[in-house]
């Protein structure tokens, strides 16, 4: 009889995706220290969810149905059979992504998926053929993108990302670099607004930059951008109403601006695809071909609860988000509020801290005089009641050291202003501590 | 400006899978041929749904948690909120399982996953790790499973299946050929019952060799059986049931007993998984993170519906199911009347055509002394009015020029009444026109 037992090590390397472990040692802690008030989790808040909705949001959409002309027969299958692998709902998501984003595609650039996560996955296995194909990514990067990646086996090449976000000087000379290998950048995969986990918004005019740079160098950019429609205030046009040479593959959620539970995201790709014997057709298609290997469709139910939120909002996820909109805008006008009173300009220049000022979105950055580590998380929380993320997560090839990840997004402002005070004195403590002979150094900038 | 087009040859090559081609080339014939009798969907009856049970169903798992003390908030989250990677029903399928199939696991052995489709994808990614581990699959074989390993590059070792199923002496044979070139097996794919795409069912003798074979030769089996329980009669026991040296993943479908729509289905994972410093754990954790990076998780309007229905049946599907099996039965019943009747058995000698008899499930196969290929299909819905399945689709290396597929989960009785005779007058013209000269040649078994 041969072992009855498997290996890990001969089991396939992404399970060991150091960005799995940590998040798993941070669920850990959660889970261990229930009272902590937590920076950590990503998910949007859900005072505003009502269950006795879904029963609505669902009757919304097979009414919708029953209105375009569908049959009885139809409206049955449309809820219980195998649908179409492209998805049900591409016309209400063309229609709400112009109105909300100016965004002008036709259904039939649009793939339905379970969630934004298998849009990536499926849009990284369709463009990325060979060993040599290299995906850029910002770093520090959203760990979602880098797990996609990792299963596939496809090669990262980190980006370092700025203040004000990725320069188009370092992307080119990330490609040139990876060309001098002989290697061959295919894609730039991008947060442009309220970065997971950074927070930084790149300007239109490093948008503009960006589509240049990825039409001169033959590469597509991977927009992925969910935090927009729930920030507060105008927001920069996305990457895809800006591209003209389709250059720009669209990855959307609806786990931010309708409800995560849904599992409803999709790609836009309108970009064209020639064979060999001159026929053409779109990405999209052969990431719906892929979709077909990987969930063969995405759930009925979830896409009638979402086709029925769009029907009811008339296609602007805009006008659903006004309430949310404020509330996260609120959260972090109150975290940039209390940091600003908890650590006067004086102390932080004294201490080495300081952070970011996003205008939107969930998250912000900051940069404290002291190694942030597992080891470092585990002492806030159990001495200091407070849990935030390290920013070592996201950096694929080492990074972040000093830096830690803050969000708002599921904290009411009493929970606000009481984690900041723990926070602040976490940081105290730990910085009179690790480094009494150096209170002035200057940290590493995340 | 650089190229404005991608090449579809630097695609990733499972885009380029043949089953897809074929697919395509069967979905484009039924939707030119609407009028003619199809014998080929696999998808299941949908004349038992009832668009306003979903809301009950839905309903009936909410009750269910506030009945187990849940808070009102706790409901709304697992409607809405992100979910619990490894599903929220995982005991409702445990309980099933048990009461259905006999087969007895925790709770913490199953992932709940997007479909079958999922459930093959991530169990294939966990085991697979290197380019020599090879999976060994039936052929023919369910191009599910073909599909999922073409996305991740998996190597596919056919193993020619008999009148009677895979035969334990040829899958030995197999795995000791790849051992000689230098390759790993890793896994068994295989369908017990009622085969997609042959109808074939393996003995009880049959499978309790392949479990000895299984652990002799330190393989996996994968074991797929979505037709068992929308079958008449009893059914052999699961390969899950028999299995005593946690040798078999079990992957589950509620596509079938329940319905496709929900996109629900899962995995069983109980072997012991030993990391290099002696920590133990479950293969099915591992398959949970790799479907962090695929779905994140599992819709949860999806698995309220399936739970609820669970939870209506006590968990015991095969109780609903007593009409649809049915209603499978007596189709299947009807097609092998009226082949028989049909052709008689001198004309099926001198024709030299024959076809297998299932008990169960939604295929059966047959043999034509002709070559059956795309332009055989299209002349037989266009001339005859009728559409079937070259089972040619369904070979990985090769074979089956001479069989098609028959599905019945389709048809009504009258359909399969017309339609037999329909395939019958174009087998009869083909076999004239095409082999003249040897009316009784024995054409190549599929």
């Amino acid at each position: 009889m041969a072992a009855d037992h498997l290996l890990k090590e001969e089991l396939h390397a992404s399970i060991s995706d150091p960005a799995l472990d940590t998040m798993n040692f941070l669920n850990g802690i959660t889970h261990r220290y229930p009272e902590a008030i937590s920076f950590a989790p990503g998910r949007p808040y859900d005072g505003f969810f009502d269950v006795e909705e879904i029963f609505g949001h669902i009757r919304r959409y097979l009414d919708h149905l029953a209105e375009n002309g569908h049959s009885p027969g139809e409206i049955r299958d449309a809820v219980f059979q195998y649908g179409p692998t492209h998805g049900q709902i591409r016309e209400l998501i063309a229609d709400s992504l112009l109105k909300d984003e100016n965004i002008d595609v036709p259904p039939e650039a649009i793939v339905v998926t379970v969630g934004c996560q298998e849009a990536m996955l499926l849009t990284l296995r369709a463009l990325f053929a060979s060993r040599d194909d290299v995906l850029l990514v910002a770093s520090p990067c959203y760990v979602g993108i880098t797990g996609a990646a990792r299963l596939l086996d496809i090669e990262l090449t980190p980006v370092e990302e700025r203040a004000d976000g990725l320069r188009c000087a370092d992307v080119q000379a990330a490609i040139r670099a990876e060309r001098a290998r002989g290697r061959r950048p295919r894609a730039l995969y991008v947060v442009p607004d309220h970065s997971n986990p950074s927070g930084v918004t790149l300007s239109l005019e490093a948008r503009g930059e960006l589509l240049e740079l990825a039409a001169r160098e033959d590469v597509l950019l991977l927009e992925d951008s969910p935090y927009r429609m729930v920030s507060p205030g105008r927001q920069v046009p996305t990457l895809k109403s800006l591209d003209r040479d389709r250059r720009v593959v669209h990855l959307g959620s609806y786990s931010k601006t309708l409800f995560p539970g849904a599992r409803v995201g999709f790609a836009v790709a309108d970009q064209v695809v020639v064979d060999r014997d001159g026929s053409t057709g779109l990405l999209v298609d052969e990431i719906t071909k892929i979709k077909s290997m990987v969930t063969v469709n995405t759930s009925a139910l979830g896409q009638a609860a979402v086709g029925g939120m769009l029907l009811a909002a008339d296609g602007r996820t805009a006008d659903i988000n006004v309430e949310t909109s404020r509330y996260y805008g609120d959260a972090m006008q109150a975290i940039l509020r209390e940091l600003d009173e908890t650590f006067p300009e004086d102390e932080r220049t004294a201490l080495g801290v300081r952070w970011n000022r996003p205008t939107g979105g969930f998250f912000l950055t900051m940069d404290v005089p002291f190694r942030v580590d597992n080891s470092a998380l585990e002492r806030s929380a159990e001495d200091y009641g407070v849990i935030w993320t390290p920013m070592s997560y996201f950096y694929p090839q080492g990074g972040g050291a000093n830096c830690i990840r803050l969000s708002i997004s599921y904290l009411s402002q009493s929970e606000i202003t009481d984690g900041v005070k723990r926070l602040a004195r976490f940081i105290r403590d730990e910085t009179a501590a690790r480094v009494p002979s150096q209170p002035t150094r200057k940290p590493t900038s995340c």
